[in-house]
């Protein structure tokens, strides 16, 4: 048997209890013994609930009780989660966790506190919820040098983006409605100002480099200033708009960014809509890969959640996951970035042609229907820096919107 | 240092070379030792060939080798083979297989033995080429009762009938195409029957039941019965026709099939196109997820098989993969499993309209463009049991497409 504690019972904490017990047959059996749960920390009491009286109030029990060898870490935040998971490992338990802030700052260091001591810290759902998309770099992958990862990796924001999309909808609707039905907190900032995916890329960005790439240095646009007449010069140009966490390999750079792209129907992640998340990844021999799932919600996360505790239970005592190094990696400046891009401009087209192309040089013209003293471009190929200097030339920029080639 | 041996120089062989010199960099620290080709094994020679001096002719040498850990068979077929694998995990070696002949026929046999001496016998390569779902099923979606499988196994049948779809090409034609440029075998029976994909799904249905499913009790039809007269109903029907491998859990049984299906546009396989290929799953506790990728060539296929070698690097003397029982699984009959239809019946709409609805009861009614002196309908959900009675009694029916919903 093997004793396991949960540390925070809320909706994914709950998930984990409800999985564990629901598919209880297949998972001891392949985790090859029994997954127990012993304790579940959390501050309140759950009185009627089956859990109650494993509930504890002081994680010391936890760390204390040699009988438990796995804890799972779903409390969400960076403290007290930081304190506890560091102490766990401490104590010789290894550790699951769900929580992508968690992971993003301290990943490095927990990860070698468990190498150490031949332990486990394992996150797969800190990342796209029931994606395996993790421990596919980690054992799947390996063959591989992987030179682009392209990810919907904030289902809020693409449940959002696909409303407006479909319906013409404007932000402020969808953002009410998408709180409504629970799919955006009340206070959305994490998700809709791109945190949320930008914790998420900077762990992906880490496990493809080896080294730690904090999120902090990662360029990071919301969907704030997405409108549905963004949406119509989308349609317009057969694309549609997505928030993208991207993290791609130059030489020896490596580029990350977080913003909402155009993309264009060809591209794999075009029609991953809704809730959903996706990776698509390329290796330099694989070539193309997609993973797709739900990137949240209750259970799908408990059952990645759950799955990495019984690769734990397979692996006690043995280290299995890929490190990275503390050592910071820099990220190549978004300015030396190259993209094409898509401008929104005041004005008509006939008045400003000339204008513009004698700054951004041969221009795609693009007229949405039913709007009037606007339009729009697209750019040839060329790097943020020189977007920036030329755009400084242009009166009456309305809205820039990157094009994900 | 971890020396293998390769067993077969042809194309996926000398693609486990290419793979293996190009990344070992990355190869060896994932493995976190050396990997070392010490032997290939081929009847052949190949002067001037950098392998040349690694060249064996004689499978005894790699057998007789303890420094031989690990042994990549990449020659196909049934034997030899089944022999060398099965000698060589007896004599200790773990062993890669790309081959899924070998592995739907004696995969439950290999793996006992290799779990016996607690070595492995890995084949992610066996199914879907470069898009990891073997591993997935073992290692990622641990806390989940699969209750479907369904997939785009052969990248050739779905070449073919992504080029009939676009542009309207009849069978016979890219058939020849995708001949010429290497995409089909002079001899295609394998992948236009439909047996190719039978052996795929028959490895995916025994993973995910934990018992023996033989191809031969899987219904098959291939593709070459699909005209471009089906394209164009389907079209009109907002679906497309893929060659699809399923496998379904209801209740206890399992049913499994490979068969050209409709499928509408909100389907996931619904864009997979050309060569790639997918694999659709849902779990009851993760709900939907798809892998995609280049389900075959050389280096995406090569790719599989050298994660799998860093894998067993990484667990010698340690079995990691999930058995099957030799015991083997009764599928559940095929005329009991229920869907829609797709029937092409000749004459008009108008005249037969009442005598086929008194046999399906109602029907949707389908014409295509251009197609005279037929008409199509599209029944309510029912057994096949049930419209194989019903079918017989109507004349003069021409063609009949299962749909997936």
């Amino acid at each position: 048997m093997v004793n396991i504690a949960v540390m925070g019972y809320g909706t994914v904490g709950s998930g984990v209890v409800e999985v564990i017990n629901t598919n209880s047959d297949i998972i001891n059996q392949r985790a090859a013994d029994e997954i127990n749960i012993k304790y579940v920390l959390d501050i309140r009491d759950f009185p009627g609930d089956p859990i109650q009286d494993k509930i504890v109030h002081d994680v010391d029990v936890i760390i204390n009780d040699p009988e438990i060898r796995i804890v799972v870490e779903v409390m969400g935040g960076i403290e007290p989660a930081y304190t506890f998971v560091k102490r766990c490992l401490e104590a010789g338990k290894s550790v699951v966790t769900s929580n992508k802030a968690l992971v993003a700052k301290h990943g490095a260091e927990l990860l070698s506190i468990a190498r150490d001591r031949e332990l486990n810290f394992l996150f797969e759902a800190s990342v796209g919820g029931g994606i395996p998309i993790i421990r596919a770099l980690n054992s799947c992958l390996t063959a591989d040098k992987i030179e682009v990862i392209t990810g919907i990796l904030n289902g809020t924001t693409n449940y959002m983006l696909s409303k407006m999309f479909y319906e013409g909808a404007d932000y402020d609707e969808v953002l009410k409605e998408a709180q409504d039905n629970g799919y955006a907190e009340r206070n959305p900032e994490a998700d809709v100002e791109g945190y949320d995916a930008c914790r998420k890329i900077a762990i992906l960005s880490s496990l493809i480099s080896g080294q730690q790439v904090d999120f902090e240095d990662i360029y990071t646009e919301g969907i704030t200033k997405i409108t549905k007449k963004d949406m119509l010069y989308a349609k317009k140009l057969g694309m549609t708009i997505k928030l993208i966490a991207s993290s791609k390999r130059h030489d020896d750079h490596v580029h990350a960014i977080v913003a909402p792209m155009l993309l264009n129907k060809e591209h794999p992640l075009y029609s991953v809509d809704d809730v959903f998340n996706a990776v698509f990844v390329h290796g330099n021999m694989l070539g193309d890969a997609m993973f797709y799932g739900s990137g949240a919600g209750k259970l799908p996360t408990a059952s990645a959640v759950v799955a990495d505790v019984v690769d734990e239970a397979k692996h006690l005592h043995r280290n299995i996951m890929t490190m990275w190094k503390n050592e910071k990696l820099t990220l190549l400046p978004i300015e030396d970035t190259e993209k094409r891009f898509f401008v929104r401009i005041e004005g008509n087209t006939d008045e400003r042609r000339d204008e513009v192309e004698k700054v951004f040089g041969p221009v795609r013209i693009v007229n949405a229907d039913d709007l009037d003293g606007e339009f729009g471009i697209v750019t040839e190929v060329m790097s943020e820096g020189e977007y920036r200097k030329k755009s400084s030339q242009i009166e009456g920029i309305l809205h820039m919107i990157r094009i994900e080639d």
